[in-house]
């Protein structure tokens, strides 16, 4: 299996998908894991394919055992999928790094956009959730430039405007405009204290509409 | 005495156990630590002999003074014995890495896993606690396969489905899958705040049982 | 825009100021955040321009998002200005490392230092809060040599003597005395718990009058 | 003054003592200060010469300002002296690393050991405190091996037997242990909170009467 020294990242590719400048989309736990749910949302609306696994030094240091007993390390996974109008790279995962170990998330995203720069991304979506005391459904945009920013909002989000987007949803973007590339931040407000599907389905439904992606 | 200077992990092998494809045997501090109570039974019963100290900057920053008023740094030890059945390897400890230094854990099983493979194990056993309110002498089973769940689950322990397993008992399985290497993880029921022997002789009772390990 | 991989300080430079042997002078968020209010006055009055920005792991790890909508990572900010007697690089910035992160404090002051020296830099001013139960206005000074301390304290400045200068402020100063240069910090006294824009205005008087710029 | 990029431990010889096969003696700050206090009555009666400073990345991120308001980050000094019966290398200094940061103890106590060992120092004796509820001036002692301890017994210390000894004064030995030198642990019996004049001349009162150091 080549090298699994586990001393930094490790992606695992299971496959190499045939894509022509994907959309790269995140979502990963976090505030009421609204981008997680979201992401896992479109990785079945679209039936993307599992082709990628990485392994991190940063991510927790236990095992996840299933229903079968079957233990594995918390991973991320990259999903790769084709409508008839566009190709995803969706990263979704277990965990994140610790809140603590700030330069880890710092390479981990590094680690990211390195790999899916290989795939000729140039366009990132970044989902995650926005705590707020009355979260009423709404899906907050932020983005790389003003245009991007409204014509999202004309799309029918709100605009984000004053405020930070942490860990990997903020960081991905932010590290991602400093390459060159472009993309936003779609955020589903929440209490964001107990896993909230709601608002993942909000982000879902606002990502499905505006990349015209079919769902039944 | 070599290289000491101690920035990284230290294997101070005192001599060079013969052992065709050992078993490997994991049992260091953790939930009641039961882990450890059931390796140092092990050593006892199998009359293993310590072969290698394992030293590492991860490990705590205190040294430990003996009843003569002797210091050393903490450590790892890995003990070798043979059966008429089975040889082992047998990795106990006087602490693990903080909880905090998630890396430290990660490098610290990818060395361990370089080092037993190096003497040709291919299966793994870890060994802990599980904590539980209500524990009952009962032993859990995870395993990298399903049919090796199966199989110890037939033998008489309880599977360990949708959970976690923490620190090294967990990880160690965990990155030993991911070379390939097979294994299972015994976890002792325990309440998990003290020291709990019978749990760790539960453990033990599991592994001489179905290693067919002669005790008296 | 070159290798933006981000596991270390990244200095992006806009373009490259001539200055000679200019003054370098610091304001990064602290107690009262009393440096970074002076240093941005210095910055307007001197109509200072961005030179160089610094992007690092060591920085959080969130995206700061403007009115606009438009996302970025913190960083720290360079700007160059020159009055007829005087030429200033002025590092302002919107955080520092974590707290816990010592080392990173260390590295981030090590790069700091190395750049400016580049520009030919040979003095330092650093400027931050001092938290003090009855703040009234005064300003204190600390610096690397006797002399310069007895030439401030002459000038208006209280002598800081007896204590601690936590952060950049202190270790900017500390680490650019080991290397030869000489240099002061000068400490508001602020109460500290919240933004003191007052303390801040009396540093950057301070410094306006010392080093003979005009304001109007 | 070379390189001083604080990227890692710093070396700054001032100047080159003769000594042969000198003593090492550390006292830092620790439980009461009982180190520290001792170490720095040995330089004085001693008439130590400060002659390497030690700066590191993992001592505090703050720098001392003194009476003068001069300002130097915290260091590790070593001074060199000589009685007509043996020569001492003397370790004290302003900090330790964090407590949380593990592998700075080790890294530093390493670097401590190497530096020693190019001065011929084949034996090394600790200083600290040792917490306990009734401390009645007592001084007790651990080391590298039995018959040492019970030199040290023999002499007037009590022996520290089933215990710990926290930090720099129980690592550097356990290192030196490790690397075949011999040494030993002095601990003063102290409540440990604050700053123990009387512990700290215990254990120098202790250290001069074994070492047959005068005092007046």
């Amino acid at each position: 299996m080549g090298d699994v020294s586990m001393n930094k990242p490790y992606f695992r590719e299971l496959f190499h998908p045939k894509l022509v400048s994907p959309v790269f989309i995140e979502g990963l736990p976090g505030f009421g894991n609204v981008g997680r749910i979201a992401a896992r949302l479109l990785v079945k609306s679209t039936q993307a394919k599992l082709f990628t696994e990485l392994y991190s030094p940063f991510l927790p240091d236990y095992v996840m055992v299933n229903r079968e007993g079957i233990c594995r390390p918390p991973r991320y996974e990259f999903y790769a999928s084709s409508t008839n109008k566009t190709g995803f790279i969706i990263l979704t995962g277990d965990a994140q790094p610790s809140v603590d170990d700030i330069t880890a998330h710092y390479e981990m995203c590094a680690e990211i956009l390195d790999f899916i720069e290989k795939y000729g991304c140039k366009f990132i979506v970044t989902l995650g959730g926005l705590p707020l005391p009355q979260p009423a459904g709404e899906v907050y945009v932020a983005a790389t430039s003003q245009k991007l920013a409204a014509d999202f909002v004309e799309k029918g989000a709100l605009l984000y405007g004053k405020g930070r987007i942490m860990g990997a949803t903020g960081l991905l973007l932010g590290l991602a405009k400093k390459r060159g590339l472009e993309g936003l931040s779609l955020l589903g407000a929440t209490r964001g204290v107990r896993t909230d599907h709601e608002a993942g389905l909000s982000v879902y439904n606002f990502l499905t509409k505006v990349f015209g992606i079919k769902t039944e």
